[in-house]
Order: structure tokens, then sequence, then C-alpha cells
């Protein structure tokens, strides 16, 4: 196994960094490597913005869900869908892209592009020894992460991303088994076999909260999907997009 | 530099692959290293369905128009957002998860996490000295994949992923200069500077196409997407997603 493998399989999320802060040529890396991702036929529909300013931190970490690790990191990046440089092309090109701009199709493929970017921006901070954790909780209010970074149309706040020198590395938490998510040829829909698939992760995922070395508890993964699922949350977000000029297809 | 950001430095699509399989341990740590990406509150919201079955893949080329490179490759895999086990947590668990797996939140989260992962795999891919090419292609008729895959509901297949030995590797593409795409604490939206950037870039551009080895043309990025973006494409695709109970939200 190579080195490249062993930092993929050796990933988990850091959620509390030393005060030490990255860079300009860590930076520089993170994000050079991040534009290097595959885009799709070549779009290139993201921006990411770094945000240092520690008010402007602070708010994020409010929005998040009181994340000190928001705060405290060596550097913080906003991640965002992108396809305003794109309507600034139609102006230019006296094209008419809005409609296609405003299709799920585009939506999609602004997601994943800035989904890919990101990853990249993750392997390689990795590689340097710094730790990271993706900050979903900024889309608990993307209208607000809007105005505080003063982010124009067609622009989505996706998620953050954390990355520092990690303080403190906690386990692994073991995945879904390989053959549950990889089918071969056939999707194998069978809702009994999975059920039992499941039930085996449960004891699998049982035994880790069990066992590990802080934060124990009694749960299982798929008690604490039920949980979670049935309290439906950010219903904002289908307005967002919308206002922002997403998903507006009919 | 290290060895990991070399690899991430050093990618670019490759559309011309021996026809040398890939190994069951490579497939293996490719979908290990896919799967130890993060996931959104541990949702592992994704399926990777590996297709070796040549009338099917030969299907999947047709879809994605004709793209010999789906055909012939060391393996190829459709990568799928998929929230279908967590209905069948719904059922295990009695929750009602429903109205949440329809929200639009959900449908970022499980798009998100798939591309992290799909990521994961092309890194761990190129980091064995395989070659890489992303597929959107599959998004020309999602039904017709998911008629050919056999995907039940709550499953989207987003893009494919060929992998192989690389038989003709191209050159790299410059990306937008790092200053477009990364901003600090504010999104520099105004229209005039982009558009200075997005000209010095289409220099760029002009000359990476007429200088380049194989396929010389003479183009720009911004004459690129305007063309692209003055047709809309996958109408269907919104259709699509809420036929698999995706974005039904009000």
């Amino acid at each position: 196994m190579n080195q490249v493998i062993e930092t993929l399989l050796n990933h988990r999320s850091v959620r509390s960094f030393t005060d030490e802060t990255l860079t300009d040529e860590q930076i520089r890396l993170i994000v050079e490597s991040a534009q290097r991702a595959s885009t799709s036929s070549f779009i290139q529909a993201y921006s990411i913005i770094g945000v240092t300013d520690p008010e402007k931190k602070a708010r994020l970490a409010e929005i998040a869900g009181n994340q000190q690790y928001v705060i405290d990191n060596g550097h913080f990046f906003v991640f965002c869908a992108d396809l305003y440089r794109h309507e600034l092309i139609g102006e230019l090109r006296e094209a008419e892209v809005n409609a296609t701009l405003e299709t799920d199709e585009k939506l999609l493929v602004a997601v994943i592009d800035v989904a890919l970017a990101s990853q990249n921006a993750v392997v390689a901070a990795e590689s340097m020894g710094l730790g990271i954790c993706y900050i979903g909780g900024i889309r608990n209010d993307m209208f607000a992460v809007k105005e505080l970074l003063g982010l124009p149309e067609r622009v989505l706040p996706l998620f953050g991303l954390a990355i520092g020198v990690p303080e403190h590395v906690e386990g692994q938490k073991p995945r879904l088994p390989l053959e549950h998510i990889y089918h071969e040829n056939t999707y194998v829909a069978d809702a009994e076999q999975l059920k039992q698939e499941l039930d085996a992760y449960d004891a699998t995922i049982h035994d880790y909260y069990a066992a590990r070395g802080s934060n124990q508890r009694s749960d299982t993964w798929t008690g604490q999907m039920g949980r979670m699922l049935s309290k439906p949350t950010r219903l904002d977000v289908k307005d967002f997009l919308k206002t922002q000029g997403y998903s507006k297809q009919n």
C-alpha cells in the first residue's frame, strides 16, 4: 500500500486544533490541489472563501451550531458552488445562459464540482499532517452566510472546512461493510438482505461506541440515523437555492 | 512538496486505456478509500456499482454519447447518491423518515457525500499509476441507467468513473487563476474586475489550445462556456430526481 492510500485510509475528522495558523504556502498548495480536481466539461463551477476575520468566524460558528472548532483552527474555508462567473460570461459573449444555469442538471454539476475540489483540498491538507473537519452546519442558515460573505447570486455556500494542526485525534468509526455499498452490475435491492446487513453493522457500531476512548455511549447506526431522519431540517434550503438562481427550471 | 500533493497536482483525465483490467485488490483499495471520505453526520449516503458486463458497458457508453473509454478501460464504476438504505431504516426503526429524505437539504447531502467518496477513489487510483475519467454523460438518460442497473427509488446514478492503465496521457489544461476562485473574507463580486480576469484567462487558454500536442484548435474558455451554456441540456434531471424521491419538498 502506497503513502497516498495510507493517507486516505487513515482519515478521521479532527475537532480540536492547536492555535498554529496555516502558512500562505500551505493555503496555496491546498487551493491549487482543489483546483486540480476534475471539473465537469471544464466548467470550474466553484469558489473558495478563506475566512480569517475573527468576527466572521464567530458568526459562522454560531450559524453552524456553536462549534468551537469553526473559530479555533489553522484556517477556515467556505466552499461554494458558483455559476456567477458563468452568468458574466453570458454578458461577455452575449449568450443566453440563464435558462441553462437554472436547470437541476447545473445544480448537480456545480455541487459535484465543488465537492470534488474540496476533497482534493482535504487530501492535500492531511498529507501535510494537518487535520480537517467539514462543517455542513453552515447550511443551517445559508441566507445569513450569503450576507456575511457578500455572496452574489448564483453562489451557494455549501459547507465549511476547518483545517489545522490536530490537538486531539479520535479513533476511526467503522464504515458500512464494503459489500453493502459496492455492487456488481446490478444493484442488490433486496430489502430483507439489506436489513440483515444493517443489523450486523449495528452490532459493529454498538461495539465501537461502547469501547472507544472517550465519549462512550450505547448506540447503533440505524438508531442514530432513525432519530436524525425523523426531524426534517434546513427546510429553507429550497428557497435559498431558488433565491440564488438554482433549480428554477419548471 | 510531498508525494500526495504531487499526485493531486499531476492530475489530468485519461480517455484512452490499455486492455489491462484492474485486480480485485486494486478495486478493493479504491472502494475502501472512497468509503473513508468524510460523510455528512455519518450518513453514508451513496453506493458504487462496478460494471463489468460488456452489454451493460456498451449501453452506458451509448447513453454517455458513444464514448469508447466507457467500454475500454480497466474497470468502470457508477457512483450513486443513495438514501434507499435510509428508507429501510425508517421501516426497521418505525421512524417517519420520508419527509426528511425528500428535502432539498438531503439532496445536497447525498450528492456531496458521493462526490467526496468518488474523489478519494480517484486519488487512490492515480496513486497506483492508473488514469481516470469522470463520465457525467450517464446523466444524458438517468431513467435508462436506473433500468439498466436495477436501481431502486432513492438512488441517483450521478456519474461514471472509468479507471485503467493510461495508454495516452494528455497535457494539463490551465485552471482559472487561483486569485479568481479564492477569496478572503468577502466574495469579490465586482463584475468588471472579474470580466478582466476572464479576458486574461481566455488568452491563457487560447495559447494552450493552439500549442498542445494533439487536437489543436482556436478557442477560449469563455467562448467554450458561452456556447455550452446557450443550450439547456438534460432537462429531465428534475423529473428523475422527483421520480427517485428527491427534492419533493414543497
